[in-house]
């Protein structure tokens, strides 16, 4: 299946789905003891974590609609399909165990894509150790889609649920945010005229965008040390994270504007129209955890924080009684914008 | 989100992301127990089955190539894609329990579509007793996919693998073949123009394409019983479920051609255009299960059929030390032809 520079591809249509699925096996390392059944059969077998819950999520990246073969290598898009969900299992307080890959594959996609895809794929798996244990490939008379679920554990009273918070608590953010949607700005902004670009801070912006890191280590040490109470994931934008936990808790919260941890590379793309507060609390892919801290708790935090080996963590605002979700700047307060939307 | 039939009906791009997952949410009946998070969270918590290992197994169904509009209804479409799932689960000998749901959705489609798409899901997971745990919502700008993963269990000692045939052992399939691949011709035929056939033989065949029934319980039976040592599920058709049992079992078989349980609407379509035999061997989505039974289970197979409620089960053959794949009929051998291809 292999086609040298100076032939033309093997595509997907002349492959044939056998075909693929042995390009697919033939990238998977040795599974650990705990897979029973791995890929092959009609379905995997696992062995669940002693003590622990079994923890499930899934999300699809849609050619179209979540990526752009202009803007992201199929390495990129298979790295980034494992990212997505480790993130939504780190933000349980869980830890990911395996994974099941749903390709739709385009009939003129070339074959070795689609290996470069696995390979980005299982670069993540390896790096959250994430075991590739199943899957499925089916034709797609229209987009790639790139669906993956993830099965992980967590032990039942290290849970982190959205609707945990409580007013009072504080509410932290790791890392920075703004970063992904200022890399996809840029990207869609040069429409694929020029290589990366030269600045290392946007440069940064347009990785994060491709290839963003799960925070699987805090998510796991927040459960294990149960410092956190609500913890959700920045899939969507902080300003959508920060009212969909304050909306399950029953709370509202206030954030503190200039404490935002802003990416340079987002400050300085956003502040060339204007503000750059908004566009980085509405921009979407930073998979950055926000999570609601109680009193009780801080001492624990301190310790997270030490072990998170120089992930920063960020103090901007508190969960409150009065319902509102306020964004408070210079003293004075306005409504937190929405979030970003997919649909 | 309701339209009576004179309002113009509300679509996927008009209703948001949000809308929709408020609508599929108020039709999950309650959760059991087992359900610690459902939907609504970064990922669902479900406490494993005591003692069992976890199965996990992923397909999707993508508008024009695994369903059409046309011949199924949204209903029909949303109850297939836990019935492929559901039956891969009883393949292995395990029993369903969890199933995720991710939809990718085009602009134009209906909501009331969804809804009923959603209800046909609920249908097929209700009487599986599997519990809608999870999911992810996505625009689609090609077709509409529904993609399913469905988690179950196993006790260690009844994991039923393709691998496990040995030559000797007698071959069985459950049910009828050929009645989806003779219901879809059909549709095929009449491209729309008429209502479900009249003759009741053809009339079940065009069910069964739509909905098809997975042998959860007789594959249950089998592990728990140790009666088959390999079990496949004949999404792809018997022949192609022979040829990966011998295949993975490293063994051949001898398939008797008049002892095939080809339904009665099969045998009558297929005849029209010459020999039954091949087409039913050949044509997919029966999700019957073609097993292997050593000659020790001998008498443990008449109790599970005992167990089967009326289920047929019926010899049709066995594993062969000699590697070949063989349809023996009127004494005379011809190699089994390929099975369906979906690619």
């Amino acid at each position: 299946l292999s086609s040298p520079a100076n032939e033309i591809p093997t595509l997907v249509a002349d492959a044939g789905e056998r075909a693929i699925i042995e390009l697919i096996r033939a990238r998977i390392p040795a599974a650990p003891p705990e897979v029973v059944v791995g890929i092959g059969d009609d379905a995997a077998v696992v062995r669940p974590d002693r003590g622990a819950l079994d923890v499930f999520t899934t999300d699809a990246l849609v050619e179209g609609v979540h990526f752009d073969r202009r803007f992201s290598s199929p390495a990129d898009i298979g790295y980034k399909a494992i990212a997505v969900n480790v993130s939504d299992v780190a933000a349980m307080g869980a830890t990911p165990r395996v994974a099941l890959l749903s390709l739709m594959l385009p009939d003129l996609l070339a074959v070795e894509a689609i290996d470069a895809l696995v390979v980005g794929l299982l670069e993540m798996a390896a790096a959250a150790r994430v075991t590739l244990v199943g899957g499925n490939i089916t034709r797609s008379p229209g987009p790639l889609v790139v669906d993956v679920t993830v099965a992980g554990s967590v032990r039942p009273r290290r849970i982190l649920r959205r609707s945990a918070g409580r007013p009072g608590d504080t509410l932290y953010v790791s890392g920075t945010i703004g970063g992904a949607a200022a890399g996809l700005a840029w990207l869609r902004a040069d429409d694929g005229r020029s290589d990366d670009p030269a600045e290392p801070a946007m440069n940064e912006c347009v990785r994060r965008y491709r290839r963003p890191e799960p925070r699987t280590r805090l998510g796991a040490l927040l459960g294990r040390t149960r410092t956190a109470a609500a913890c959700i994931d920045l899939s969507d934008g902080l300003a959508d994270g920060i009212s969909q936990v304050a909306a399950e808790s029953g709370t509202g919260a206030a954030i503190d504007a200039d404490a935002l941890p802003i990416h340079p590379g987002a400050r300085d793309w956003f502040s060339r129209s204007g503000d750059p507060v908004i566009p980085s609390l509405e921009g979407g892919e930073d998979y950055e955890l926000l999570f609601s801290v109680p009193k009780r708790a801080k001492g624990r935090l301190r310790g997270v924080i030490r072990e998170a080996r120089g992930l920063p963590v960020t103090r901007i605002g508190e969960l409150t009684t009065e319902p509102a979700v306020r964004l408070v700047r210079g003293g004075r307060e306005e409504p937190l914008p929405r979030g970003f939307v997919h649909f």
